[in-house]
């Protein structure tokens, strides 16, 4: 099924306890497509870029079957620019540099061909640009997923709570679902989150894996304790782009689904942090994200 | 088959955001042996006590099926004594006062009839008090655990690591498996700490769940996201208490059964946070556990 990815297409420079890399392709859209099209083909992205975003990282988007003529390319603009540092602990960074660069003006063109998208995942935006998007859609989709952070729930709250409320899944991180629901448990954030709209609600914990919640169930997904994390940039979003790339896969969303789906999510996440940027997304094989299923599979089954 | 647990039988005051009590019992033993007396009987304290330590508390042990003859009582004297406060995220709390009291002599005695115990639990003791006790043993346990914290790794570490290098299985949070060890990741820290000795690690994340090492395998035993947490006290050491008592009752030691063991502890912790003190292990019900640990399955359980 079609899945529409909205978001950033960035360019990062990242500083990790493991290295550095100057100007590589990152952005939340980027991620994502690259994490669904293992599982799903038809995705489709929207975005903004600058003239100093390579042509090469776009084609080889296209040789895995996404569609990036929904990606607006501004003549002598410059792409989005983030630089971070990240701590030893890997779970604080730095920001040394944001630069909105094109992504200021943002204001998203869903083509005419999108508008029919089945599925919908929004990256963490300005909530009036994730507005703007569901407003243009012609028919709703099977599933709206967004991402969102801190940041718009201290500047603009009300705005954020209007699209949340349009939505039927959000991702967010645990300390994003305390600030968003004023409890301190994430049980009763969950039940306070759900009533106001979403159908599911994830909460990511980062390397202490990520609960999803209905208004019935509990579910929750390992992260897989790793030797090495390389540079954890991207993992939030490889992980709602393998999410959403199974449910479209799947065809079919239900909570069995829904588990497979970020059980399928965590395992892309647990990739995209071995290396650099997308560089461990490009070179999977069908074979590795199999065995790496397994291995979540092993992590937590057991029989009493 | 037989347990051994020897560790602190104390007095407690505790505020949380939930709430404070005075003087409650509390001790590592104290919440070892109430975990391990669902699961199995032939349960052996050794403790120290002051007389200030309630007699209908051993009353109630006793009734478990517990043998307190080794807790030994110093007349005239007072028992070890902690009070704390819990800040509002109940994962970091204040020592507003400790009085070591009747522990600051504590040199175990172990009676000749706990001798050839099968099961050994060291709870959080001075190493060398943990020493004199491995040394005592006439037979090898078929399995001894043992808990320690940060505050042995500052000041005892050589002491510490010799103990380690003598158990089976060693738990420890993931702060102080990254201290033990050196090393941030787990995954790296657990190879770390299984080479001083132990052929079982638990790491233990608190709200995070739990991890669990042999040389070949991994396991994940979650927490369950609980809509309130009254007193997290004693929490560690319920989860070793059910543990212990699991793996005693089952009689045999393997990884499946380490599995089943870390969670019904998790199943035991979970219950010990919904009230102060031990108040809630006391009142539970076979099929509380059940419907317990069915929360367990329900929680992990997928099929890709």
């Amino acid at each position: 099924m079609s899945l529409l990815a909205v978001g950033t297409v960035a360019i990062d420079t990242i500083e990790t306890p493991q290295g550095k890399v100057d100007r590589v392709v990152g952005g939340a859209a980027t991620y994502i497509a690259w994490g669904a099209s293992y599982f799903t083909k038809d995705i489709r992205i929207v975005s903004i870029i600058g003239e100093d975003f390579p042509q090469s990282e776009l084609e080889l988007l296209k040789k895995r079957g996404v569609d990036t003529s929904g990606i607006h390319l501004v003549k002598g603009g410059k792409s989005f620019f983030w630089a971070g540092k990240y701590h030893q602990d890997l779970n604080t960074r730095d920001t040394l540099e944001t630069q909105l660069n094109v992504l200021g003006d943002f204001d998203p063109v869903i083509p005419d061909e999108y508008k029919k998208s089945k599925y919908l995942m929004l990256g963490n935006l300005t909530p009036s640009v994730q507005k703007a998007v569901l407003d243009q859609m012609k028919t709703r989709p099977e599933i709206i997923a967004m991402d969102t952070m801190n940041f718009w729930m201290d500047t603009a709250m009300d705005e954020l709570k209007e699209v949340i409320s349009r939505v039927d899944l959000l991702t967010i991180n645990d300390e994003e679902a305390r600030q968003l629901s004023g409890e301190h448990s994430l049980a009763k954030a969950a039940r306070a989150i759900l009533r106001m709209g979403p159908r599911y609600l994830i909460i990511k914990k980062g390397e202490h894996g990520a609960l999803l919640f209905d208004n019935n169930n509990v579910f929750f997904a390992p992260a897989l304790p790793l030797y090495e994390v390389f540079d954890p940039t991207g993992a939030g979003d490889t992980f709602a782009g393998g999410m959403m790339g199974y449910l479209a896969g799947a065809g079919e969303i239900h909570f069995e689904n829904l588990k497979r789906a970020i059980i399928t999510g965590s395992a892309m996440a647990s990739f995209c942090v071995e290396k650099f940027s997308i560089d461990r997304l490009k070179e999977l094989s069908q074979e590795d994200i199999e065995d790496r299923l397994d291995e979540f599979v092993k992590l937590v089954h057991f029989e009493l």
